[in-house]
């Protein structure tokens, strides 16, 4: 086997992540790296977690990511609260509840479970009153599922759960940095981001937060490695009450004093990751966080016009809808894999399939980030309606782009968008 | 706070990692992203895995990158084969075998630990004495031990562990690429290296290797995720006799099946950075092994003696000495910190401290990968000399970078380098 040079095809990438990185965002990975310690990156981290702070609403102390994809970052803030035997509920409205479920029963925790049909979101009243009945250490949800395109109303719950003093940890990977998110306003206290969605960096860090309720925990668990400790350090730990966290990589207590100032040795910082992570997030506060909130559900609308005038039906309630995740039900009788790999091999435009049970039952295009733009949308379009038509779906012909280019002759005005 | 364009002073790194990324590495991360399950990405992932096959020198099916920096990678092995209760041998000689102590401890292993004085190795026939004695299920140690600069020798004790039927698991981070290593003749049954030192790619992903005796392990302890798992999945997991592993994202059962031909989504590539080690593997594939081994041992001999022609001493065992780390004494009366301040700052040279024991006495200069040049070892020998004059050390002067010319003026042939 000969290895060539690095030539990949061009996409036009419509899948709810990873989706197309911002050109900056390429350029900055190429910038020459800087050792771990040096002033001038220290500098750099700490920039990151200002930024991070801004974006996710957010006064906490901590804000920085974990190097990993972003179940990394999920695992990170459970394994790090969660002790053997302490209770969990997870309210579950599609496959990425399941997975908060698994990493908390792999360490140890009594997970509680409520579900709801996938495609539908909680009444928030549902969710706390079970939350009253299991009295759980910890409520852990999502908040953009994009295995369904559904989006569920946190600020409720986050309030009870702050009253009960039970701690509210939230998945919002899909979701950062495409729709508003509001860490404080709505008493979350640990939040998970994820790069390779609406922020338009590549997958591989993960962006997290949590405040001092969450600090509290982590620091009663906190160990500090053989080999760099110090006398003061092993002393305290004598008094440590509390198991020590299982992981030793995604253990918040390292990862504390290795961002915080004691800028204690744990791993070697992803260098080229942060870079990117960081013009990331420039270009979303440049942007403006409610005129890309805006813009992201403007090009949605577009979307979503041209799917409805081509005669497709959407999935999943309207109500509830993740404006960055746009599912369609598969026509009868249409190989829903069949059309994707036309989509891909003939026009270059990747669209997703979905999981479990909807596995060949909805398409979902992502609308998210840099991906997130009018030329995506118009030839997304007209890429699926060509395919479509090749494959004798009983669609309308002629009228899909025309809906669309009707929404885009509106006059958008940034952050005052008609609805 | 304003967030201005991305700006980096240039460093010279010539620390035991993360050391200067060889520019088509940076260059191939600006490359557009792929989906991730698009066809063209994962021939990208099968390339990478084959390439790694040829760097560690092994025919194991198994050889991916963890997404994550190093010890992601070195906890990945380790808890996906430790279940509580297994016992497992450490020698330790340096900070790294406390590392490996660590992570086996949080995962439940009883842990048993040799060690010997920092700066020197084991006499293999000691470790395996030791290993006939606990007989443990794991021995896990360090192969290039960056906080001393000693390299331990691994084949007997690998031939030792096998006819045992014992597994052994080595970090190779900070030799792999720099140095030779044979994970097949050595009877290395599970392998860790490290991106950020020799390969000359950034620090974000770490690549495993591992044979079918710890995939036999790890494959009874095999769990799908809900939500992606099917009837059958779930049948054969009611025979599961072993515990699940704790960890979700760093269970290997699970990456496996990301990396092999089932391509079950588990988390999402961490596209760019394989992009980078997959031209960083191609740049070391394209030198060659014996090549660039031979390559990293001519600069060491260049910069030993620079370092002896001014006078200094080395620290450690030089018979163990790896061939990529140069341990040097802190002069006595020499403030270590103040020496290396002024090297970055007034030279953009960075040179390493070290940890624990170490820290304050020694100084460590890397020769990895793409920072491992001439001119490299030129300038951080001229720099360190002014500065170390600054400081009034009792150094001689004016002959060190005369030595290092002279072993640079004899005539070099890769693949054979008087010695």
């Amino acid at each position: 086997m000969t290895f060539t040079e690095l030539n990949t095809p061009q996409r036009t990438i419509m899948t709810p992540g990873p989706v197309e990185v911002d050109p900056r965002v390429l350029r900055a990975m190429s910038t020459p790296i800087l050792g771990q310690f040096d002033p001038a990156f220290t500098k750099i981290m700490n920039e990151v977690m200002e930024m991070l702070r801004q974006v996710f609403k957010t006064s906490n102390k901590w804000a920085f990511p974990v190097d990993g994809t972003s179940r990394s970052g999920i695992e990170a803030l459970l394994c790090s609260v969660i002790e053997p035997g302490d209770k969990v509920l997870v309210p579950i409205f599609g496959r990425f509840g399941h997975l908060l479920t698994e990493i908390c029963e792999r360490y140890g925790a009594e997970v509680h479970t409520i579900e709801c049909p996938w495609g539908e979101v909680f009444d928030q009243e549902v969710v706390i009153e079970e939350i009253k009945k299991i009295q759980p250490k910890v409520t852990a949800m999502v908040h953009g599922e994009t295995s369904t395109g559904c989006m569920q109303p946190l600020e409720l719950i986050g309030a009870a759960c702050r009253e009960m003093d039970i701690l509210f940890i939230v998945d919002a990977v899909a979701s950062i940095g495409g729709v508003d998110i509001r860490v404080d306003d709505w008493f979350i206290d640990g939040l998970i981001g994820g790069t390779q969605k609406c922020l338009s960096v590549p997958s591989g860090m993960s962006p997290i937060t949590y405040n001092h309720r969450i600090e509290r925990v982590i620091s009663a668990r906190k160990k500090v490695e053989r080999g760099i400790s110090t006398e003061e350090d092993r002393k305290s730990e004598l008094d440590m009450r509390h198991p020590m966290v299982k992981s030793n990589y995604l253990d918040l207590s390292m990862l504390q004093d290795y961002w915080g100032p004691r800028r204690l040795n744990h791993h070697t910082e992803a260098t080229s990751m942060l870079y990117a992570l960081r013009e990331g997030l420039r270009i979303v506060l440049q942007e403006g966080l409610e005129e890309r909130f805006d813009r992201h559900a403007y090009h949605e609308r577009a979307l979503i016009a041209g799917i409805e005038a081509m005669g497709l039906d959407l999935y999943g309630e309207r109500s509830s809808k993740l404006t960055t995740v746009t599912c369609i039900k598969v026509p009868q009788g249409i190989d829903p894999e069949a059309v994707r790999g036309m989509l891909l091999d003939e026009f270059g435009v990747e669209i997703a399939k979905s999981f479990g049970p909807l596995e060949g039952k909805i398409w979902r295009i992502g609308t998210m980030g840099y991906s997130c733009r009018k030329e995506n949308i118009l030839y997304t379009l007209s890429a699926l309606e060509a395919v479509l038509i090749r494959h004798n779906a009983p669609i309308k012909i002629g009228q899909s782009l025309q809906a669309t280019l009707d929404v885009y002759s509106e006059k958008y005005t940034p952050n005052k968008v008609t609805s």
